[in-house]
């Protein structure tokens, strides 16, 4: 039996994770929850799984949580420190990242440092952090293994092979749910049209990412850090079916491809149980029913947020830490109706451009760069009306 | 430097090996080769590559041989004992074993059971004599490496799975010339017909096998010894592009799959320099411009001899042998216009209905049971006319 934390264990990520733990009980002990504001969700979680430490963001609700569960054993902790806590529990053994935004990167190097085996569905700290990440890895021998669906298949498939030996990654998208709208009506687009995506059901801020692509985008990104692969030998293609999360090609000509039903339960059990695998909770993947798989280039000029990751993925550095704060600064602003879709790109797009490259070496100077570049997104929203 | 001898040099996977080998210089020496009738082919191999021996079918073809290499310092045998010498010249290190049919098995048995590596594409030995080939493998350690497309992408989707991992393998087929030929219009097909091949380029025998889709039965059974998988483990699935050679089902849903341009100059390499990969050849395979990847399930209506190889594979023992001795007469008397098209599938059925199973044990009792059938099926034939 191992024991295994989740960091935002009320979200989608978090949510398909317990059921991924009751599919395997009794192989997994949930031992360390963190919330966001769900504190009735994560009250049921508590008296479901019984686990030893809960963080909460909220000081109120962890005080109300003290009251509730007065008469369990149990640690309340809350804020920023309590989800650190969470993340660095000495009985875990696995930790799933999967708070959403650069909010999961303190905790996510927590785990990394006290040497865990990391599930990373936490994106946002391997782009904006992957090089402080990978070194408190290889020092901690910390094992950091993706639960994208893409890069778990990446995974699967690089496993096999030797670095040398891998000459591109292709990373598939669905396009999400403007792929098939002509470029002129991309402008009618509306909040709830963003939140239909037409394969994955996800959270808000990925669901918006995935509708202009810079989900994508930062999925290089964090490819390019997971895998140790230049920024030309990653690629993207768009495939509308899902079915085909990734392909490897390998320099002799072959190309390894990992395909499965289009649900995130199927990563995250590969990425708790692996090198393991263990039978699965879905029906499988009929081929034969599904018959077609499509593939096409990304449209840069429809998916401008796209370009521009590339462009961050490129030129690196500062880059993507300037591209994810105005993103997250930008996208929470459509999710609370403050702007048009049509506009998330050029606000973004305006905050990078804006931005001069510099090194960031340290935590601190990630944070500090993050910080500038949400104030200075924010002047923009704030222009605009 | 290794050594490589070629059991059928002057066929179509000897003469892809031998650019493969041109490909890859100075990795791979030519020490061995073994041809059929072609001798001036051959001839022109051995100006080209200075084999240290040499063996044709005929002794008339030998002798013609000694005198015009008379001032190279070059072993010439022939006949069928000439081949099996090629496969166990002590210098080889890798043994391409391309020779079409039942006469690649004593060849293919004799370089396995000195220990050398061996890369398989005559699947009708392993069809006929998989346990065995497999047990003298385990004995000597030879290592065998499939050269079929299909079989060389499960190899290597399989190389770090865990056997109980694997739920199921599909082989894909392109579905041959006739997949798109309404049933009704089957019995017009001619010779020319069944050998215009819409994917590969292979010899004769198997694009008539391709046509029937006997092939992909053989395919079946070949996969079956080489993998050590249950009968229920194995399926085919049509794709009509030949881009996905195989897939590999995991217990935990997720498939892994094997694609690469239609040209056997790909798996043929893969076998030569595993588990390392070189260069390719070929200009990569480029997705965003095949497309549509279609699937399809087989239609055991349509092709009989699919279902008949199904049923074989489920019975093992002795129907194997029958099958395959049966479907190498027929064939051949195909390819000398002795039947039509639409004759093959009831001759081999009636061969393989006409049998009562047994157990074969030996290479003695195998070739015997072959004859035997062999002569039967000829006296089906002859009925005919």
């Amino acid at each position: 039996m191992k024991n295994i934390a989740i960091l935002g264990s009320t979200g989608s990520i978090g949510c398909n994770t317990l059921e991924v733990v009751d599919h395997l009980w009794p192989q997994f002990r949930v031992v360390a929850l963190a919330a966001g504001c769900n504190a009735s969700l994560l009250a049921t979680q508590v008296e479901k799984y019984k686990p030893k430490i809960v963080s909460l963001r909220r000081r109120g609700e962890a005080e109300k949580f003290k009251r509730k569960f007065k008469d369990l054993k149990l640690r309340i902790a809350y804020g920023p420190e309590g989800a650190e806590e969470v993340a660095g529990f000495e009985e875990n053994d696995i930790v799933v990242s999967a708070i959403t935004g650069i909010d999961g990167l303190r905790p996510t190097l927590t785990a990394v440092r006290a040497g865990k085996k990391v599930a990373l569905a936490n994106k946002e700290s391997m782009v904006v952090a992957g090089a402080i990440l990978q070194k408190e890895a290889s020092r901690t021998r910390a094992q950091i293994i993706p639960v994208d669906s893409e890069h778990s298949g990446v995974f699967q498939c690089l496993a096999k092979e030797k670095k040398k030996n891998v000459k591109k990654v292709i990373l598939t998208a669905s396009g999400g749910p403007f792929f098939w709208v002509p470029l002129k009506e991309m402008k009618k687009k509306t909040l709830e049209d963003a939140l239909k995506h037409p394969r994955w059901k996800m959270g808000k801020k990925v669901t918006v990412d995935s509708a202009t692509m810079m989900n994508k985008g930062l999925e290089l990104l964090e490819a390019h850090w997971l895998f140790g692969l230049n920024p030309d030998q990653l690629d993207v293609l768009i495939h509308p079916q899902s079915i085909v999360h990734s392909l490897v090609e390998l320099k002799d000509g072959s190309v390894l491809a990992q395909l499965s039903p289009t649900d995130m339960r199927i990563p995250i059990q590969y990425a708790l149980t692996s090198p393991e695998r263990e039978g699965s909770l879905l029906p499988p993947l009929n081929l034969s029913r599904s018959q077609v798989l499509e593939f096409y280039e990304v449209d840069e000029k429809k998916f401008p947020l796209f370009a521009l990751a590339r462009l961050a993925l490129t030129e690196g550095e500062s880059y993507p830490v300037v591209l994810n704060a105005a993103n997250e600064v930008v996208v929470a602003a459509f999710l609370e109706r403050r702007l048009k879709f049509s506009e998330i790109a050029g606000l973004v797009t305006k905050a990078v451009e804006h931005h001069q490259k510099r090194k960031v070496r340290t935590l601190e100077e990630i944070f500090a760069l993050d910080q500038e570049t949400r104030t200075h997104t924010w002047n923009l929203l704030k222009q605009r009306y």
